[in-house]
């Protein structure tokens, strides 16, 4: 609201290649973001097919070449990231600092030390850079949409797979007892009954670790039947806020009590009561502000 | 509401012990609360290793020492909860104080019964603690939702359940019937072919029982297309309760005209017009019991 | 409405059969429905034993007679609902009435084609009758919910299959081409090519019909994430629902236009404008009747 | 509005041609609907059938009858679509004029590239063309409700995609690393670990690609987990997308208090208090401009 600038110690260039690198707003920004997302898919394909054995034996030094280009490109990249922001300490320390530094780093690290083959899960942690872009990109903005989503059932989804853990453990532990009795080596152990308990309930169903006696193959449905019907769940959930919001919009209409008639239910405007006509007391404001909470 | 206290023969160190055993409101509470859950997380862990056949072998010592003290600590626990609450017998006698009981009884009893492998079992009950816990402590109130959501769609499940075991056993004969015929022994019996209508249906699909003949892949597309289907019912669920809402609303809003300025859209309750001030006629009561069924 | 009883020739004591056997407002109407729950779960469990070799080798008597126990139990309640209802026609010919004849029926021609298997198939449709039961047991009144939420959603499924079955026949048509030509047997022909199709994008996944080629592996993989993005669909068809609503509702805002300032966007029952304190136009009646369709 | 009729050098016959193959509003655009999905799926049950080798042994020259007689069919379809237009090239190089065209260009090729497999998936395409029947069809007018309901979540359908690719990828990278250490030669290569996890997020689980190390296993169970936790994502869609709308209806009412009365809830464009008449403070125009962002 103050009219009076501030003298800025940044110089402008720095403030416009934070615009282009960082933000989108503008055209040169937007293309910067573009070709960026190019860069980061081509250079992931790149990783992917090297590990292919028939494509690494034909390929082998184009794909080091071009590993190098945009370990180059993007190196140039984080440079200018750290030029252009005011605070280079927060940005380096950030999640997505670090993620564009274990973006680059490994192919260095690589010199040192051959055939790290770890190092290649590390380089394909670039793909988390997307996330970055997808955040400015004002034309995919439903991705916000979908964030908030995630953010708003990210308690839920705790809590439900804390549930099917519980589940998951003592059903895994009563097959493990009934198959390894029976001599089925797949439920040998505890860890494994597990693995066959949640292969199960997320209805995967991979087959590999399948129940033999018809005991086992009676708990295995009723495990199928208890993860299929978690498809309800969702409209509980919703159901479940829908009654409790109409509760509290209920409640709302509810603190008011007609000084004459002493009949409830008056709507929140409302100045007269409806029931016999008299005036109803002013609101106390007080209340009203707990109401709106 | 009343000032007068009532002398109470409990004694205030165990009003203390039951805050903070049964209860996550005070810091100590929750210390209380997340020391159990660790103390359940480990004891479950160390039944889980103890299972391996490897780890056993190396570490059983370890693991029967680590069960005796975790067996100790709850035995320890349990005492003091009895302690704590003013009705012991209702305590030992409700879901959570058997479930207290269980989780401790399969070691001492191991004492006496050696390789009771079904013990094992039982002690991973002690897992259900952990949703007591959910309850109390305050910052996982999202459990409280999700908890909800379940009760609100227990009847809806119940009922979806039915329907899917309907289509499953009738679709279970009949593949029966095709595949046994065409010599398939994965179908040779009802069970089995119930079994397989149960692995497709809820989609989990382990590939252990598969249809041989034309018709019978004919028949499990048909179910697995039924099955996925389903993913379209939350909506339909909640569609068809909002629109039950919106009819109930239209109802309450149109039954009533003023008789002077014949105006509709007045609330169920009104007695005066809010158009222009002239009395409603008295609502018929025999209308309203059945609007309200 | 009518307060005038008409004489009615209908015996009292076949009104209260009907009472009794067709619904369930009354404790024995309750009880008789349980009863016959109770029966069509038993009768159905000793068809699914039968079924089985080691049990048929050693009950097959005590099978055989319970069976007959059960046909005749069914016989005479079959007659009992005939005696019972005022037009007989109706009900035999209505779709229970079928399904009780044809839980009976089997049993009968067994006795002239021995060891007809198919028999056993419809004899299971008996199990369809419970049903009825949920449409009449009120304490059961939530399966009236899921029943709604069905036929609410009857038109949607039916093309969201057409939708998935047009998608699943050009997949398959596609991988038919791509794997048959590698020499993959399991995609020689395209009926087995959309049965795997079907069993990929419905995520059952039997792992029976599997790509072999790179190619084949990609487009799999892209039907799958086809198939899963749809657990997004319910969300999807309430939003637009309720888009379609809160645009009906703005619509309805929007119809009236104040003569004097002629600005729009008053709610339905205002009076006065609220933009300039003019009185509004009384509100033309059709159009209301218009708007509320 | 205007009543003048302009002249039209449209012949009427063209118009009625129009109406009856391009819409579905009269009795003989209908049948003329109808008849059309019945040749569409005859024809594309002669391709299926078709491609079992028994069938063509037995019936090839039958299926090459039919299929030349649905192409005649087809085209005379093809020709009378661009007579009934009145800009025909618009029509030709529309989405369903090539979808149109596509359908029967392969019969003709294929007299002169004989065996051409590859056609008969291009054949096959005319299935696309039953959606545009849905979209005329009025008594199946659920399909615009699927369809906006695709077209309302395509944007999320497409970052959710995005998202679910980054973890398959990250978890596919590292499940490489983990398994083909181990020897595992399903997990021998990038390409082929991430149609791994493509198979188990999307809870498809065939079973033909499976983990064989406790750590690969351990990895896998997360994947699922996290798979199957998405069934809560659409009711976090809709819980986020309500609370926005409530969050905006909130604000649009608060901003503002009366200055005589001091009473808040005041529509956005209200300019009179609704309690007491007094005139409200304009309303800042940059406040505006930033409540509607």
């Amino acid at each position: 609201m103050s009219d009076s600038p501030q003298p800025d110690p940044f110089p402008p260039w720095r403030n416009r290649l934070h615009e282009v690198i960082f933000e989108a707003d503008d055209p040169a920004g937007r293309r910067f973001d573009i070709a960026l997302i190019i860069a980061i898919l081509a250079s992931v394909l790149v990783v992917v097919l090297d590990s292919v054995e028939a494509m690494r034996v034909s390929y082998h030094g184009l794909f080091i070449g071009l590993e190098w280009f945009f370990t180059i490109l993007f190196t140039a990249e984080y440079v200018l990231r750290i030029i252009a922001v005011r605070k280079p300490r927060r940005y380096i320390f950030s999640f997505y600092g670090i993620v564009d530094l274990l973006s680059i780093l490994p192919t260095y690290i690589g010199l040192f030390v051959p055939n790290a083959q770890e190092l290649m899960v590390i380089r394909l942690l670039r793909l988390l850079r997307i996330f970055r872009i997808f955040k400015l990109v004002r034309f995919l903005g439903e991705a916000d949409a979908l964030r908030h989503a995630f953010i708003a059932s990210r308690h839920k989804i705790a809590v439900f797979l804390t549930a099917v853990l519980i589940i998951v453990t003592i059903m895994a532990a009563a097959m493990h007892v009934v198959e390894s009795n029976a001599g089925n080596p797949d439920f040998s152990s505890l860890p494994q009954s597990i693995y066959w308990a949640v292969v199960t309930m997320t209805t995967v169903g991979y087959g590999d670790v399948t129940p033999s006696t018809p005991l086992g193959k009676f708990l295995s449905a009723m495990m199928m039947l208890i993860g299929y019907s978690m498809i309800i769940v969702p409209a509980g959930i919703l159901s479940a806020e829908l009654a409790a919001e109409a509760t509290k919009h209920a409640k709302r209409a509810t603190t008011q009590f007609c000084p004459s008639c002493s009949r409830d239910g008056h709507e929140f405007d409302a100045v007269y009561c409806k029931f016999c006509g008299d005036e109803l007391n002013p609101q106390d404001h007080h209340d009203d502000a707990e109401g709106s909470t």
